[in-house]
This record gives C-alpha cells, structure tokens and sequence, in this order.
C-alpha cells in the first residue's frame, strides 16, 4: 500500500489542472502582452482565469494578483500594508507566534527596518483570542496578520470575527490562507478580509503559482519591479498555463468542499481515535477547531525522523511539521507555540489526508504508526528513562 | 501561413521541455523539502536539473537560485549588489539607457533609497563604449549591470570586455541575460559575469521559471522571505515541475547553438535586406553584433500598431518592442536610447525569428510587410507631408 499523506506539504496534481495546464502550454503560448491575435487569446484565458479564482472566494477579478505562490503573495502583502502604514505614521504588527515563516521572517525584516512587531499567544489549542487581539490594538498598528489555518496542527481561527475587530478599529487584516483555500469556505467579504495568500500546490494545482487577494482600494507594493503586467503590480510575463492549471484545481477542489468536509473529517477523526490509542501521546491541537485533513500528534520517547523514515519504507508518507523547514534539527516553532517543550515537540508526526482517502487506508496508518512507535520506543534511551521513573512523564 | 516572429516576447514550449515537465506533474509531486522517498526523489531532479542548467553557463551548481523568472532575478541581483554596496559605504550603480524595465524600475527604486545612478549612452548602434564605462566607474561604484543582449533591438554588448574592465576594478558585474542564454555561448567564469539573470520561456521552456547565477561568494539578499528553500536565498516551494522543463529547453536550444547562429544569422540577413529595399526605412541597432534572430527596423510615417494588427491578419505575429510594455502609447524607451526621434520610433517593426525558419518565410514575411507599409503610408496623412514636401523625411 501506498498513502501519501503530506497534503499539507503539497499535493499531487489533480487531472484537470494537468490538462489545463498542458493545453495551453502546447497551444496557447503567447504573451498576454501581446497584440496579435495568439496573444490576446494567452488574455482572455488567463483574465477568464482569474474571473473563476475570484468567484471562490467572493472576490472581483481585479482583487486577484497572481503570484509565483503563498510567500510571495506573503510578503508581498506585509510590505504593502506596512508601507501603507509608514505612511500614516503607523508602525505596529500584530500576528502570531506560529506563523509560517513566510510571514515570521518578513516580520523580522520589517522590524529591522523600524516596525514594532507584537505576536499572539495562540495557546495550548493552537487558537488565538479575540480578546487578547483586541487589547492588542494600538492606534499605531497598521496591520493584524493571522493564518486561516496552521499548517502544521490544522487550527482554525475564528477569521470573520478578527476581521470584524479590524474593521472596528480601522486596521488592515490580512490572512495566510494557504492551508485553506478550496479546504475551507472563504468570502472575503463576509469575514471581513483585505487581503489573503493562497498557493495553488495546496489543491492540486502546479507549483510556482498562487495569488494575493487585496481588496480595492489598497495600493500594493511591488516586490518584483518592471514591466507592467498585473496592473503594474508584478513584473514579469505572466505564467498562464499555470494560471489555468490554479484555476482548473481551485474550481474542481472548492467545487467538492462540502463532501469533502464531511468525509475528511471523519477519517481525520477515525486516525485520531486510533492514534489516541498510543499510550503517551498527545493530538497538538483543538480537536476540532482545525482542518478537516489535518491530524498533528507528539508521541513521548521518539525522534520524529526515525519514525517518517519508517513510516516511509511501510509505504507512508508523513512529515513531522512543516516541509520548508524540515532539513533543521530545531523544533517545530509551532508545537514550541503552543507550548510543547523541546523533547516532546521532537516526537511528533503530521499526517495530513487526501479527499480520496479510505477507511482502510486510515486504518492502514494507525496498525503501521502503533507499531514504529513501540517499535522504535524498544531503543529509546529516553522512554527507557521514562518507565523506570528516572524521567518523568509530560504527556 | 502561420508564422510566429515574435520569440523575444515568449516562445513555444518545446516537445522534450512539456514532457519533462509534465512527467513531474504526473509523477514526481513529491516536495523536494519532504523526507520521504517521494520527496527525495522530487529533489534529486531539481538537483540534477541544477547541475545540467550550470553546466551550459560553465557555472557550478551551488551558483544557481532558481526564481520565478527574468524579472525577479534582475531585481535580488541589483538588491544584493546594492546591499554589498551599502555596506561598504559604495552607493553608486552603473548600467544604461536601454535595459529592461526589470533593472530599469529597479533602478529607480534604488535611487530612491539613497543610491545614485549613471546610465550609458548605447548610441546610434545600440552599444556601449567600453573606454565611457571605464570613465563612469569611481571609488563608490558598486555596481555595473548592462544587458548581454537588447530585447527590442537585439544588439549584443561586448560582455567579456565589460567584465574584464568591472574585474579590474573590483566592481560586481551583473548582466540581464534573458535573450542571451541558449542563444548565444556563455562562459561565466571566462566572460568574467559575476550575476546573470535568465528567463526559461525565452528558450522553449516554461513561463513563470528562471534562474540567478551568481558567483559563489556573493552574499544574495532575499527578495522572498520564508522557508529555507534555494540554501535559504529564495523562500517557497520548489516549483520543480518547470525547473526541469527549463532544465530540458535548454539542454536542447543550447545543445543546437551553433546551427542554429548560422541557420537564423543567414535567415536574419535575408529578412534585413529584403526589408531594407523598403523607402525610408532603417534597422535599429548594429546590423551584425545583434542576436541571430533579431530583426528591428522603423518605417517612416506608418504607426507600428496598425502595421502589427495587419501583419497578424496575414498571419504573422511581431510586435513593435518590448511585450512587457505593449499596452502603453509611449514610444519605445530602447529606441529613443539609439536616437530615433518620436514620430520615427513610433513607427517600429520588431520581428524576432525562431529556430526553424524557412527562406519561404522570410519571403513571406519581406512581401506583406512592404505591402502593409505600403498600404499604412497611402493613408497616412504624415506620409502624405512627407511626399508633399511639408514635412522632412528624417530615413
């Protein structure tokens, strides 16, 4: 058997974003820039394209800029925003403590060059408070940037409510919705969104594409300069092929959310009880408040790498946080968020499911991951400290 | 007939790049930051891919960032330069009046974070003169990035002399290199080219992919923040797919150079000459150091647009300058840097030829261009001046 379950690194392409990215890679390869009939057709498509990604999420089509992925629409939205900002003489962030490093660095940079930046508690179930954000709200804050939902323990926020505190005070809200467009259903305007990051890898869609969603009315600013295309906004010719697969993926996955939801969620909630099984072990994250793909556990005594690779040779495919980090021996910066300590934050193990999967698949998982942890705890140094009581339980 | 003459705006992808990459997207989904076999293996490809792409620049490996294309490179290239600069208290950046709007934007954004910058004169043929670079070049200079080869007038600048003058006086020597690479033997190390920046569509690769190189030492700035992606240089997950379509699109375009320099020069000139027995009429730009396929005249008292509109109802796709900026009504900025005067640059043809042109072709293209210039003139009430007496020719 063979079950890939990283969805949340990225997803394999579906069958209609492939041939409609194929198409128009052999036939439809002018520049949209162009004047001359192939060209305007490259157009029509790519602005027919960006029509379709705006209906999902209740946007117009001149809100969509399309991006090369998640981190730049990321940074391209904080940038924006604290421009805006310096110019009114507002210089505070707020976020939170487990974003994506896509906003967390950009973050910093942004503190170099003079903003203050405050992050969100996001608690021990991974969600923030809307109290604690408000309290948090300065009349120099130009910016609240929270994730629709983690990437890594699935936790969604309440986002209509903290666009509505936004709006009451006057404050741009932007989320990272990375892990949840086509997932989870968006209107920005209903949750009071002003702009948003989405990559189409995260539904099936080609890599290298995804887009900034800014509401009219907001100047952007450029982080790739030249030509003219996206009103000016983002230089460079335009990746319709790309495009077209995005929004081929985007209207097929958001067009089966429901169905998805329903059945998601309960082969989530299947591996969890099973999962729960494992004595010692702990879900990260509100059960569920998260993503109907997204099971996020720390198991005591384990190193997380030991487990993916076995998991691996048994036909698995997991990872024990986000893939853009995992080359570093640091902890997850979001299981330290919600306040895992070092050790336990070590043992962990996210399996994130496709819309296909089966019961017999989730049950595949739980039998393989009961036994590479009991297997693995037999050399465990560690766990052997922890039963005979020279080391203590956390979990 | 169809003939598509416009392979400076974007090129048909080739069969061998739309297999490799569209085998990834069947195939190798994996993310390359994964730990499982299925990540590994995604990144191996994108290493290899790495490898072949340096090879055909005699750069190593390790030199290549992979970006989402031209652009992006041309502006972390001048964003790391300028930061080095900075740094060593050097705020000065030379280049000239005919870039790309990706340096040319970029460059403005510089000067409006406090750095200083001196264009060359490219003059009447479309070149610079090395003894006015050496003279521009002073203690502050941090910078010198001037284009291998003209994207509107495809004039080919003299890059070994330029890097040699930039090494001796320990100045970095960046080259926006979008219609060189593949095109034109590249040596790196030989020509004495610090940072390069290439585009994969301007070669029968995917849009939306490119590449910096940029010799090991040089300490880049991200443009990108986030995940540690590309050692950390460029943040978002690898758009692996399209690395390997560029990585086949150029093994193939480059692997065939030298026939096709010799097959597109002699095809090149043929379009020249014929062109040339038009009245009042002039190639822009040196009619021997310019790129094999690279033809670009203007016709006295004719608008390039309508010219363009006609020739695509005949079945020929050209454009009058840069794509990037076609939607616009000034003139072309590469034009007047050669000295065209308004009206004349207005009036601007650029044919860019492909691999596998045929005299057949070319004789088409010669027979309905003069006839749509002919046609344009008898209309066109500069013309009619023109004639009269009234007005000057200036061709």
């Amino acid at each position: 058997m063979r079950i890939y379950a990283d969805n949340a690194a990225t997803t394999k392409m579906s069958r209609a974003s492939i041939d409609a990215t194929l198409k128009c890679m052999e036939e439809d390869y002018g520049n949209p820039s162009s004047l001359y009939s192939i060209g305007q057709e490259a157009k029509e498509l790519l602005e027919q394209a960006r029509k379709d990604i705006a209906a999902v999420i209740n946007a117009e089509p001149r809100e969509i800029l399309f991006t090369s992925g998640g981190s730049e629409a990321d940074n391209q939205a904080i940038r924006s925003a604290a421009e805006i900002g310096k110019k009114n003489g507002k210089r505070h962030i707020i976020s939170t403590a487990f974003e994506h490093h896509a906003i967390l660095h950009t973050l910093k940079k942004m503190e170099s060059e003079g903003f203050e930046v405050t992050l969100l508690d996001v608690h021990e179930d991974g969600l923030v408070r809307l109290e604690e954000l408000e309290e948090a709200i300065r009349e120099d804050t130009c910016l609240v940037t929270i994730m629709f939902a983690n990437n890594e323990i699935g936790t969604v926020q309440p986002i209509r409510e903290i666009g509505e505190i936004c709006k009451r005070h006057g404050v741009l809200f932007h989320t990272d919705a990375v892990q949840a467009v086509a997932h989870l259903p968006i209107d920005v305007k209903a949750d009071n969104i002003d702009m948003l990051s989405s990559s189409a890898h995260k539904y099936h869609g080609p890599k290298g594409i995804g887009f900034l969603y800014a509401r009219k009315g907001i100047r952007l600013t450029n982080l790739i300069e030249g030509g003219a295309q996206e009103r000016g906004k983002r230089a460079g010719t335009e990746n319709v092929a790309a495009v077209l697969g995005m929004a081929a993926a985007l209207k097929e996955t958001a067009g089966n959310m429901q169905a998805n939801i329903e059945h998601m969620s309960a082969m989530r909630d299947r591996l969890i009880k099973g999962l729960q099984e494992i004595p010692h072990s702990a879900l990260n994250g509100d059960a569920k408040k998260r993503l109907p793909g997204n099971v996020n556990f720390c198991f005591e005594g384990i190193e997380g790498e030991s487990l993916l690779l076995m998991l691996d040779d048994r036909g698995i495919c997991a990872s024990s946080g986000s893939a853009c980090t995992s080359g570093s021996l640091d902890p997850s910066h979001v299981l330290l968020a919600i306040g895992r300590v070092h050790d336990v934050a070590h043992g962990s193990l996210r399996l994130t499911i496709g819309e296909d999967i089966t019961e017999e698949e989730v049950d595949y998982i739980i039998k393989n991951v009961k036994e590479v942890v009991e297997y693995l705890r037999g050399f465990s140094p560690v766990w052997r400290d922890l039963m005979s009581g020279k080391a203590k339980f956390i979990l």
